[in-house]
């Protein structure tokens, strides 16, 4: 396939350019008013309880490819990350493309399919590692690299206006225990062939050195296990499957029978065995029979690293676990990290097993986790065997983007651009250019209902949740008098004593009628009016009772 | 004074043993049934929101004392930090007993007590520094040392069972800018005398090395602004006057004016003049004013390092400050560390700023900023220069106390205890010895209302902020039928589109009416039955639509 004279070859993150999490982005062919699009990668992030509470998960708004969804050929995913596949199942009804993935990523994306009723509908490709697929104009190479997980790979995305090598999430590891190592010889030859742009991980930017390897994690964690008396628990990220394996050989190593806990522990454990991983791991025992075992023959690998209040970690620190219990003598060790925004949640787990007398060994100053994405020697490392014309830094916040973007001009890449999700962004024909911005934004996951970031439910919900409510029913005859109520129901606000409380609540029903009695005959007709007046006064004695703010509601019934 | 055979010196720690912040420790000498106290600092934490919601400020429960309140000689304040004096004004009423502090301390002190109307009835002694004091069997001197605040004091406790040398908060600063160095001279005598046990600061046990000089930040930061083109906004804790004064000085020697931006700032500065700091200050312009200097003119001083929503720095980055503006090209320098828990805020804070092209300079990559408490060199230092008997780290979570109980061990201080908050601790007659638990715990400050951590209304706004609201609104006539509703109103859920939540709003109507139908007699006629099973009925629907799980209240209204 030649390039046609107006032919253009675009590149368009709608999510994972300014925050970490939630990668959404496509790249699109053909001329301006014709593109044929993919996507790689359609992920999500996780709600905050300080910004979005009750809402689980977010995704990347999709908008604008839903209205390019005619020219949509493939959906491409790279690993199975929550943050590169989660948002599947919620987006694939407005996208409809058929979906490609290597073996293990395809067994997960198939779970999640199911789980939203997609199975049947959804064309899904298995493509073997190290395979290949084209796709309209674009034909890829899958590349294998290393991360933390199976199977993580790169594209090679191939067009008639030049080789685009799109990382996904890597490291450098030299001995990644699951998996191959990384392609060295494949992104030698790319280079050679010429690399048009490198659309890269930023993550790690600001760490120097290299990220080390899960080798050195699997022999250190044995040594800290074979030196520990009592239970052990471990938990790491179920998806790190070499983790998984480490965990359980030194389980084995050390005279233990490992024991896995948490359903996702248990659901990724299945899924690498359905793809020949974790064949040679010992008999993993279930949690009620563990629960038998000598202290000291037992190794509990738990999700809940990071502090979530409902994960098996987080229920065995509270004692609220069924089978699991930890106490003084016994150990838990951390082999993770620390997500942004999960420090509080972490150290409050933390300071729970410390107060029960638990042991604990953590990253900080234990060598029990790696992290699977390039620090700075590393990105040096994949940019002077690359050596791309354009460094598009992706996969980070903005500080990160724009670090990347230093680095590559310290590394001498001829162009380089920081992109934002939405920018639209012209690779060929070059000079790299961004040439329009296109709605994008994020949906939230809220219950079973997607809803937009801006959604009044979640301002409500964040005032009911610092402010409280007040609710007043009353019943007005036909002649507009007050013939039952005004009722008044309190959620979320309190006093010291019950006796207070009672007299603030016969002042907000005072406030009530007094606003009511003010209003003339014909205000009296209109529920409108008479709603926004009470609840007016309602609100005023509220936020002198209290000085707090709740949202008052105000409900006439006609008689 | 001489100890009689029954006496008992006593540590009750009732908060900073176990969290950073709110910090309230009381001594007890005397026989177990006639102690006289004396309390040492009384502080407050900051609420979460996403633990917290609503809750500015969490006290500890002072109960105990309270009970104890007629033998309470005094409350002694160490410095003038919130987590050591936060809780004064709202607690007071419930102790009662004369406070001391020095003056930079004091006069901060007089405005809480301003604010709480309590000024007029809380007896206020000024103490100099290096004063003494004598309460009852209690002889304190306070001892100069460096911290982050003007006017750090230890004190050194004397009874006639030993001397204590609690530290507050300190750190070996070599160059404080304000105030003396560490009294060692006093330190070495406390020593020779003989210290029985030494309560000390474990915040930086984790850090190693030493915590860096007021001094080198002076220069550095002098440095980094005169490199910067455009505005400078420089972000720091208020109540570190030394720092305020190199950001005022720095502004002189670079040619800028420098302005004062949020009411903390401008607050300390009053109350650093009252007590004759800051007296060579250069020129502070307001904001207005400062608005029409040039840009590279101008050194905005503000506060909202934490990423506080609603203070200054967030407010510009937002764009919605009325004064101050910073676009591309200016640089904000964060002056100041990131307190656990605030990590997700600041970022989004700095992220804000980078989408404007600003500069960012912070501790990360500069040298900015130096903590106010102890690394482990310094803790080295202290030990050995006060050789204590005892040793007993507070101002720490549970990780922080053991690492120091480990350092103190190391040491070879003779003996080491871990409190935990509400442990009544026997410090002599020796060995030391845990022989009471006392109650302890958290208050809220929510609103104006002070309520206990267990509340209700706590529990409910965190279930509104994630789930959402319904309530049902019927009328019901004597002969048990509905006249009208029910009305149901909805706060905080969403659908797709509005035409969808009708339909969900209708359902839950159907709901409310089916349940009453199905009512006998006699539970029509009983308001509470009718409330409960509306109320099951409709989150069940509710549940079922949403996939949430909503607070739903029913108001019956009777005709």
């Amino acid at each position: 396939m030649k390039a046609k004279p107006e032919d253009e070859l675009v590149f368009l993150p709608l999510g994972g350019s300014g925050e970490i999490g939630m990668n959404l982005n496509a790249y699109g062919y053909g001329p301006p008013d014709a593109r044929k699009w993919i996507i790689v990668d359609i992920g999500v992030t996780f709600g905050r309880e300080d910004t979005t509470p009750g809402v689980d998960l977010i995704l990347p708004d999709p908008t604008y490819l839903e209205e390019e969804r005619d020219n949509i050929i493939g959906i491409v995913l790279t690993h199975a990350h929550e943050d590169h596949i989660g948002a599947l199942g919620w987006l694939w009804p407005r996208l409809k493309a058929p979906v490609y993935a290597t073996p293990f990523t395809a067994a997960l994306v198939r779970e999640k399919l199911k789980e939203h009723n997609l199975l049947e509908k959804v064309p899904l490709t298995e493509i073997p590692l190290k395979g290949q697929l084209t796709l309209g104009p674009f034909e890829i190479d899958f590349v294998t690299l290393t991360h933390s997980i199976p199977e993580p790979n790169g594209l090679a995305i191939r067009t008639p206006l030049g080789l685009v090598w799109h990382t996904g999430d890597w490291k450098i590891d030299p001995d990644p225990l699951i998996g191959e190592t990384t392609d060295e010889a494949k992104l030698r030859a790319m280079a050679d062939e010429g690399i048009l742009a490198m659309v890269c991980d930023s993550t790690n930017v600001f760490v120097e050195g290299t990220a080390g390897s899960e080798g050195d994690v699997r022999e250190k964690l044995t040594e800290i296990v074979a030196r520990c008396t009592g239970r052990v628990a471990v938990t790491a990220f179920a998806s790190n499957v070499a983790r998984v394996e480490t965990a359980l050989l030194a389980a084995r190593a050390t005279g233990r029978t490992p024991c896995l806990v948490g359903r996702s522990m248990h659901r990724i454990f299945a899924a690498a065995q359905s793809v020949g991983l974790l064949q040679d791991a010992p008999f993993v025992m279930d949690e009620e029979e563990a629960s038998s075992l000598d202290p000291e023959r037992v190794l509990y690998l738990c999700t809940g690293s990071q502090g979530e209040a409902r994960a098996a970690l987080s229920r065995i620190a509270r004692g609220d676990h069924r089978h699991v219990s930890l106490k003084q003598g016994d150990t838990v060790i951390f082999s993770s990290r620390v997500i942004p925004g999960n420090e509080a949640a972490i150290h409050d787990l933390q300071n729970a097993f410390l107060e029960k007398g638990v042991e604990l060994i953590t990253a900080d100053d234990h060598f029990v986790h790696v992290s699977g994405h390039p620090a700075r020697d590393e990105l040096r490392q994949m940019y002077q065997w690359a050596r791309p014309h354009i460094a598009v830094p992706v996969h980070g916040e903005k500080r990160h983007i724009r670090e990347h973007v230093k680095l590559a001009q310290e590394l001498q890449v001829p162009e380089q651009i920081a992109p934002r999700n939405g920018d639209l962004i012209r690779l060929a024909p070059g000079p790299v250019a961004l040439i329009d911005e296109v709605p994008s934004g994020r949906l939230y996951v809220d219950g079973n209902v997607i809803i937009e970031a801006e959604d009044d439910a979640l301002k409500d919900r964040k005032r009911l949740g610092a402010e409280g409510a007040v609710h007043v029913s009353l019943a007005v005859s036909a002649k507009n008098a007050i013939v039952a109520g005004p009722t008044i129901n309190v959620r979320g606000l309190s006093m010291e004593d019950e006796e207070d409380f009672d007299i603030a609540v016969e002042e907000l029903e005072k406030s009530a009628k007094a606003a009511f009695a003010k209003l003339n005959h014909s205000d009296r007709e209109d529920d409108e009016s008479v709603e926004a007046n009470i609840m007016r006064a309602v609100r005023k004695s509220a936020e002198r009772l209290w000085r707090k703010r709740p949202l008052v509601d105000v409900t006439v019934l006609r008689i």
